[in-house]
């Protein structure tokens, strides 16, 4: 692509040669010939001048440099704009692969596109342009929105509902049963049926290997745009609310409600029943057992404010100080209680001397 | 299904209309017309009054109500009943899917399913009523049960075995190898063969996306009852107890021993070689890096009792009361020193102004 | 196979009858007649004595035993080149199987061996004696080097570089996309697009359902020899050296680089862009959330080196009787305070006294 024709498309102001060939994209760290790269930070533009890079992507009102650039407010967010531009993911044909083994009243809308040996159950309607891959399995009766992709050998079990826009990596499972059993008189454990669903809303993405169990009764949900990393669990009856984020590993507990632009990081757990407000921020390895109001930030285990997990590990680091603070006070104690003693002795001396003087 | 029906169903007595209609089951708070509901606790009752449910199950002697009803000693349980009642999972038509590559001298006893593009292969053997849906792999040699059910895209590896009424969840792999390795003289690891096995008894459950390692020599086992949740990890030779729980992203590590009646809570470790005894809990996240006796609670990393880890957690939030604590008693100690140092010098004062006296 | 031809195959020296049939090998506590066993420890010869085991690997300069046996300097060694011998995976006929789904211009090298229900897309290239299993799926363009061997269900993305004897178990998905969005002006997360791809060089074993992404840009890379349990998450950019161990269940965050020997136990986490020297090694569920140097071992959230993680934990248990010293000493204070009180008071009634006299 020539430059000109990116900067149009990105609306950037162009400077310099726009005729210039642009073959890929690359950081600059990386960026050989024929890159597009991109300046972040003013301090980084010695550093763009001793690249091989073509051509460069930087904000408005930077110092000087001498390579043809695309001007941005937000170099950035253009920078991912042009990633967006040069990495279209490749439009399989439209259609089921004849390898795949679609149920006859399945509903697939215009440009769906099955990919080889997947399995479509009965009842599943897909919106439309929706791309489903390789080996995936969608269950009975499940309703998908349209501009979806699910990567090869995804699994959705019967009754999921998926809104548009919906991206799930390799390896999920959406809808396995919760988690739940009751004790009979004799202490045997009877599963309790998981007769709910799960409902993905529009602009979900899930990452791979993640597992979402079906509520028992209702819906385990997700919000609207929340993103979900790899090998994260989630219980049945979770909630969770938009634009939240859950980094990889981290593990929600049945009958949770997480809020709106909620932060978890990685390896965190939460206990069932949980309530997280919204705004807030859960630390790397925390475990939450208790309800967490908006907008703080959390850490340990059990999760306290952050600041307080601060304190607790400089107090834990300030214990040897302690113990040598003992020992001197009772050094010091002991020389004033000996002190102490002598003066008695001393005046019970004098005393009984004074005393015993007139004799 | 008319409530009678379902009274004698469930052998509970019934009072009110039982001709009514029961189309659905629904906990209090979503129940509404049509719907059969359940009052585990006698103080919920004024919720039931309010709601649309059509039908409800009480507890036996509890406070009068209005809708008609199925009384019970434990209404909890009677409901799991109810809902698998409703819930009876469809049955797959018997036999193998003509996309199904099934090895000719695998046995499959009467009413077993094979799913739509699953693998069957050597050797196999499927006991009846088991139902393998699609896209499933089953190994050579291996051995499975009655009435079992796994569902899309599990992985068994070759030799497994596995008892009746075993549930396995979607994305789950039985006897992956064992991470085994030994160092030679280079320094280089030399794979370890892992040829044991893995063993799931009877009435075992296993989440989705669960790996069990077969054992190195011998098998790892999984005995009876036992139920285990989603992202679990259980290492080569691992033994796990009978009627145990084992909650999400627990990671058992290889040759540990786990009672019976045990409850791991979620995202918990145990290092390898470690015996749990029978009865043991172990609270969410908390790493066993050492045997513990049967019956205890156990939380933290290292885990210790679950009291000592609680009166560690107020010893730290103590730390800083602590501190102040020493800093009073080092204000009173240098006022004390203070006083005594101004005694000894007044005592030395008048001492010497007697001693010079005389003069 | 004879004793005889074994010790010639492990280069040992034959002790005792030759001809002996060897059926099977077994650990010495299961060990029965027709096995061969190993004592990798000398006090555990009465064990061999006791057991059926037909015969043995003992150490050169054991004390006397009775079974044949084969001498070598590291029993345990051998013992594991034995197991080698007698589980030489089977090797499936060669050839793709007429269920597979094998892009026309995917080039498979001699010997290669495709399962049933797989697909290989186009453009991908598979070296000499490389296995594939069933239903796995194989990305465009991906190289595959010689003797790999992928279990059944492993998701190989478009793009990824794999070198020669790389192992991949089962449900491990590789190259699906790193974690990476960005804010736009309205606080909507716009997905970063994610174009690197992922390399596994020489000698890589990778764990059922572990999750390896691909770079946003450039290449996350696994290094020769290095060995990943089950259930690992390697985040986009990462870079793991040669010869590293990294156990079941840890998360290693966007852009982290560890180095060669590296042993991360299990559970671990390491927080993004963090570099871990060669031979660091971090204990089970630590949280590494800074820089570590080369060759030390860590523990604890947020890590820190070993000892001090024991100290912490020793100085924690005696915060209780720092709390009891404290009392002790202010009992001393109110003691020696009230004596000194006392003598205040004394001095000032003997010298009022005193004054008091003349009158």
């Amino acid at each position: 692509m020539q430059l000109k024709e990116l900067a149009e498309k990105l609306q950037c102001r162009l400077v310099g040669n726009g005729e210039i060939e642009v073959h890929r994209l690359a950081p600059l760290c990386e960026a050989s010939e024929g890159d597009l790269t991109v300046v972040v930070n003013a301090r980084d533009l010695p550093k763009l001048e001793a690249s091989r890079a073509s051509a460069v992507i930087v904000g408005e009102g930077s110092p000087p440099w001498s390579k043809p650039a695309l001007l941005a407010n937000d170099p950035h967010l253009v920078f991912v704009h042009a990633l967006r531009l040069f990495s279209a993911p490749d439009h399989p044909m439209p259609g089921a692969h004849p390898s795949s083994i679609v149920q006859e009243d399945a509903q697939l809308a215009e440009d769906v596109a099955i990919g080889p040996l997947s399995v479509v159950e009965a009842g599943v309607t897909i919106g439309p342009r929706s791309i489903v891959g390789a080996q995936v399995y969608i269950g009975k009766g499940c309703r998908i929105g349209a501009d979806c992709r699910f990567y090869p050998q995804v699994m959705i079990r019967d009754g999921v509902e998926i809104g548009d826009r919906v991206i799930i990596h390799s390896g999920a499972v959406i809808g396995s049963d919760g988690f739940g059993y009751l004790k009979d008189r004799q202490g045997a454990r009877i599963k309790v049926p998981q007769i709910g669903r799960v409902i993905l809303e529009d602009d979900v993405e899930i990452g791979a290997n993640v597992t979402i169990d079906r509520a028992t009764m209702g819906a385990t949900r997700i919000k609207r745009g929340t993103k979900i990393d790899n090998l994260v669990q989630i219980a049945h009856n979770v909630v969770v609310g938009a634009d939240t984020v859950i980094a990889a590993m981290s593990g929600i507990s049945g009958s949770v409600e997480i809020g709106d632009r909620v932060t978890l990081a990685g390896q965190v757990g939460i206990a069932d029943h949980v309530k997280i407000g919204d705004d807030v921020t859960v630390g790397a390895q925390a475990g939450v057992t208790k309800s967490l109001p908006p907008g703080g930030a959390f850490l340990g285990f059990p999760a306290v404010p952050h600041l307080e997990f601060k304190r607790s590990v400089a107090a834990i680091n300030r214990i040897p100080q302690l113990l040598m603070a003992i020992k001197r006070i009772e050094a010091r104690l002991a020389s004033l209680e000996g002190t102490m003693r002598k003066r008695q002795e001393e005046a019970q001396t004098s005393q009984s001397a004074s005393e015993g003087g007139p004799k």
